[in-house]
């Protein structure tokens, strides 16, 4: 039995004037907010990466956690050791959900069929921890990265031998997720992308991507999964070009491959401030593009220029993040994933519990300003003022294809007059905004 | 009768071993390259904006070239003069094309129907020098972003009637192209973007410019015009968020809006750099999608987060993106424009060769380059082995779709073999492509 | 009599709860915070060249306001009518600073004298507006990046005549901020750095600017003026490499001529990020080094790669900030100049306002915050703790130099025992920051 | 005995004309350069640590390379085994140089005194191979980073008794590099920055780096070692901000502790590039102020924000850093070290033998290019015309002090005319580089 966190009383909602650091101050997941219980907006979730199998290692450094499994022993016996461990921490957290891939929960074997019974092993074990603690699957993957064999990509690897070891780790995962109920299934390329172009075949390679998502999306519909199937964008790392480098990317690779309506995102904060855009703009982007799915809730360092998986902690950013995702219409069977690790220097057992509360904290305060943004109405009701003029009768016209450039350009000409721009009251609807983080 | 650049004479190829500094060590027009004359592969332009717009003026300071059409005079006749020296220009550096914007060449009038007028009789104007001159018209574009009326944005305006004004522009300016001889049309979407979804609806946006394109094609089409529609990506710059990031981002973009067989990109290097991407990326992506359609050749500067639009002055660099370039087979209708803009401090006429000559002659080397890499071939019988077993009857029978992904698990299983990865070799083919470029 | 502000009622302090958009929500002048007004530690200033000189141009486009003083006119009448209004927005807003570079207020001259003129001239008038208001200088400055002459650097120009040109602005700016009863004067090296070492001899161009600012110092001292003289670091912009790129180079250049004692710096929240550090960094930086002596107070866009110089809106950063201001002592003679400025599609009178009044709430909510960050305490104590093997006699001996390096390995050999790391608790400091910050 | 390396014949001069991969083009050792030799100019080193002890690991995956010294068995074996295989690779490749951290060469202990004695044991081991060979050692250094007790500073830690366990490294790599007669030490502060202000005190922490350097110095001169302490710049990484961020900043460290005249740069290309400067900017700064000391010649890639550490392959980039230490008057003790790794992708031996002799023959070549740069003489030319007025009777009085500030203003009052500037001519000086790079 783990007793890595048993000092550690469950977290429970104190309320903003709590002076204790090991509970929620805003998170308190039976109020309502908008007609819905907080809990089930924000759907968070645990990441079993970061947290239970991260050691603290860096590009410049080994490991600094000393967790009690990563101490030395058999694989499978540390594999359910840190199980334990990673349960007992989501139910003293209180998040209803968690996240894994395959090599996660489940060590690497020697061969592929070991690997492949380590995992159906584990996953009776995870079954059993659900079971017992009511937390539920956000989303199951599977690693396709680590490995050497992967260095030169899973699906878009050179050699067809690997795209089908590929093939065999991802049905697998997605046999675990549906096993244990998971509500989406989830794909990130990390080496779905190349170093030079030297020894690579761009164009062959996608197609060997879009074979592979097709063959996903067909497996889904065989097995009769409900969930959604995701895939999460990322620039830059670890390839140095990584071919779904954003929503909007990933949208045109989908619609290259007839699969828009098949498949949606899973954003991640770290990864649209990576790609050069802001966290909502690449909601707002998935959004139009109706691929929306999920999110991933960590935050970058805006001086580093790679993944730094931080919990976030600014609550004007986020609130303007909930504020567009409910605008969206929410997430459906999405949530919010916390990919977030606690830094190197963060050893003892309550730094865990400090970044997650911290994050927590930080989304529901966040989705009680966007709350009172959207109650308020002014934030809208400006953008709708803005674009009167396409709600017009010729407004409607142009936008719906009944008018020929030709007919645009000579009305202006006969009109012969400019027109004026009016302001676009950029600092006027920041002040709005700041009006409701900064009660 | 210009005399600003009367001092001097025209500029010749005099090979590598010349020492003089108004001349072509590389550029010998007529030299075969893969059979075609390196004038036909290379097909450059002059832009009309950067070399006799604008006048060195920065975010930080005024104007510091001091150039007759600069000085107070009657606007037509300061675009006359101006003109006559661009053609003047051309003539002296022998380039086969320019490119130019609407206001370039024809100042903004009073009204709508004065600035069309303007227009108008410019291109009569431009149409006698290149009839004299024998110089013609890569593309022709408008400026839908320097007017305050397009501020926030030209198509994706809030306002449909600066919709209408753009259509305007950009029906004259295709008439002119035509008119011209132009072989392709640009869009460039200055301010098709934003500074804050506080007050922008990026799918409203995203429709209005989806409409507007389509306007364009049906213009086109209508007209007989038988050159290629091009946009012109760039992100971040002006406006925070630019809708047209990068190729892939515009693939997307007209996948949505059914465009994908009627328009093509035309990829500026320095908007590569600026969007995450090497050069060569954008090529081949652009490529790999069909929509590779001409070049904007100039460079940035690696530690400077803008586009400086400096002319190119690395042969390693240039001549990896014009072997991309030959192997997808080379332009068609585009070509190379120099996008591209003599230092601020680079006050003299000279110094406008100074510029051309080195972005040319760096273009030309960087051809030869290209061509012995591809005479060598040793490049692409290394990418040819590396996916060989793609080839092979099982490698076509998964990428065509003859292959369920439990297949292939299944597959693996009963092989149960781990499967070794090989060399990527980069550090190898970086060398092969060195022993050409230093030879 | 100016007009362009009237319909604007002076901006009055109305509390969190208030709805109005031409109110103060947290900025309460005479609210005692640690035993001081908080005027007194914010110490406000608006900058004229963004808010009444810049027109909205930018490098993809002309100016968007149209203030009365940007109508045609004789120059030094549109001067005063700048000016008149200026401090009208001054006394309307609130602040009790304003800050100037010399061509701001009064135009370039067609020769040195008439320039000389222009601005002896305005003095008289700024004088005149400050007695009339109250409003008072917080600090002066002249532009020496404009002008074409300037292209290439002022004190650091390949041509001593420039630098002569420049000690004549210099000097009269300073004369004229001490006539103003300027607080401190500021130099930003707007051209001082280069575009490319091909044309640049930095060694010969560092001296230059060592020689510079040390006549600037002795002529302060002969004229007895008692501000603080201040340096603004900024890297990578208008130059390619700016000397004075951040802090801690420019604390190297003062101790390189011997001025460390003589002169500050002026710490940009936009260009400590544009330079790869955090704002706080900056502070704490020159507060160790002992050049911290004022700030500029607008932030900048994690995703450009510019000086977008906006107004501060983000709380918690800002609380961290004026955290570190605290602990260093504050700025003394120095303040919070605003350099910032409202977008250029913010084309209202009322813009101006909102701007600013926002950028004054947020650093008024901040400084609240840093005021309970400072008041709990727990922030400061777990520092002193981490820190608390550093008072011991032996960390002591270590620290004041009565340690060698083989004596300390020698310890460690004898000891022979390893030590280990203690958590750095970030993720619970900065749960801690934002206990305060969303109260 | 190693025969890892055995299949790989010795690397041998071929010229520019060769085919072989396995041949030099460029670099021919004994050619005389600008009346030395080229082995004498360039001073290459390999580095241990990239080549030798680098599995292959990145933050997203495990090792790739499957060298037999990374195989199961005893530690100190394995060293040795290593060292053979190193040695045998600094032979076959002919470089004259190698460099290594006291735990690339001898594994941690597990206790210090286990450490100190590994180290000892494997300096014999080295110095058997040095003396076999003739391959000498340009600097030696002591891994401050990996360990987890390093997580938060070495000299910088909040904790004494680290910073002592740091002073026993340095010692004894101090001693390793002393008898293995090294010609530097080098000193890069891996973790001397931190990651959060919130657990950091800045001023502290600097006067501890301040300190244990002067010790570094102090054991120096009392062990008589001739050689030059090196402090290697770099920002952001591993630290979020390192405290020797770049060489002015050094450079101020150094003047602030009163080190200045001892202590030099060892300045890495690819560090230059990522705190925002071009690499030639970094040499022109540190030997402006007189800390240039040694090059790490490997480079970054334009579009990552981290230290990709690639070899050099570009000889337009190398030919302006080689001009550029040539013009400062070479690297005295230093040289150049490749502190550079193959791809991870790279999995062969040969791909190590590839990396290097591509990074030789870049910096061969451009050694060459800079040869006809400085003998041509129009760029020094340019340069000495373009300072022309600082060499005249009044440009000397000012620069030495003869002027103040109201004499040169009150002349140019009486003077009374501007000064026109003149052109910096970027492009025919970027030209003229070029004329030499692709002759
Ligand atoms: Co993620
Ligand atoms: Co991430
Ligand atoms: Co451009
Ligand atoms: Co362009
Ligand atoms: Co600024
Ligand atoms: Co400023
Ligand atoms: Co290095
Ligand atoms: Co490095």
């Amino acid at each position: 039995m783990s007793s890595y966190f048993s000092h550690i009383a469950p977290i429970r909602y104190q309320g903003p004037g709590s002076d204790e650091a090991l509970a929620f101050r805003h998170y308190d997941k039976d109020r309502i907010v908008l007609g819905k219980r907080m809990e089930e907006h924000l759907r968070f979730a645990v990441c079993y990466w970061h947290s239970f199998c991260w050691t603290g290692l860096d590009p410049f450094g080994s490991g600094t956690f000393e967790r009690p499994w990563f101490q030395g022993g058999a694989l499978m016996e540390l594999a359910e050791i840190k199980a334990q461990a990673a349960f007992d921490f989501f139910s003293r957290l209180g998040t209803p959900y968690y996240c894994f891939h395959d090599r996660d929960v489940a060590p690497e074997g020697s061969t592929p069929r070991e690997s492949h019974e380590h995992l159906a092993r584990m996953v009776d074990v995870l079954g059993e921890h659900q079971q017992r603690t009511g937390v539920k699957l956000l989303w199951g993957t599977a690693n396709l990265f680590s490995h050497r064999r992967f260095m030169a990509g899973a699906a878009s690897n050179p050699d067809p031998e690997i795209f089908a070891m590929a093939a065999l780790q991802v049905r697998d995962a997605m046999d675990a997720t549906m096993r244990l109920g998971g509500e989406n299934y989830v794909l990130w390329g990390g080496r779905e992308g190349y170093e030079t172009l030297l020894n690579t075949d761009v164009d062959q390679e996608l197609d060997q991507l879009g074979r592979f998502l097709s063959m996903v999306v067909d497996y889904k519909h065989r097995k009769g999964f409900k969930g959604t199937i995701l895939l999460e964008p990322k620039p830059r790392e670890p390839s140095k070009h990584q071919y779904d480098f954003d929503s909007a990317t990933v949208y045109g690779f989908l619609t290259r491959y007839g699969l828009e309506k098949e498949v949606k995102v899973n954003i991640e904060a770290n990864h649209a401030t990576l790609s050069g855009h802001s966290f909502e703009h690449e909601i707002a982007v998935a959004a139009s593009m109706g691929i929306l799915g999920s999110i991933d809730m960590n935050r970058g360092d805006p001086q580093l220029g790679w993944d730094t998986d931080q919990f976030p902690n600014n609550v004007p950013e986020m609130a303007l993040a909930l504020y567009h995702i409910l605008q969206a219409g929410g997430l459906g069977s999405g949530g919010l994933n916390f990919d977030a690790k606690v830094r190197r220097q963060s050893l003892d057992a309550e730094d865990l519990f400090h970044g997650h509360i911290g994050g927590m904290d930080v989304c529901a305060k966040a989705l009680l300003v966007a709350e009172q943004m959207i109650q308020d109405g002014r934030l809208a009701e400006a953008l709708k003022q803005r674009y009167a003029g396409w709600s017009t009768p010729e407004g409607r016209d142009i936008l719906e294809g009944r008018r020929t450039l030709e007919q645009l350009a000579d009305q202006v000409l006969s009109r012969n007059a400019d027109v004026a721009p009016r302001s676009g009251r950029q600092e006027y609807l920041e002040n709005l905004v700041n009006r409701f983080c900064a009660a």
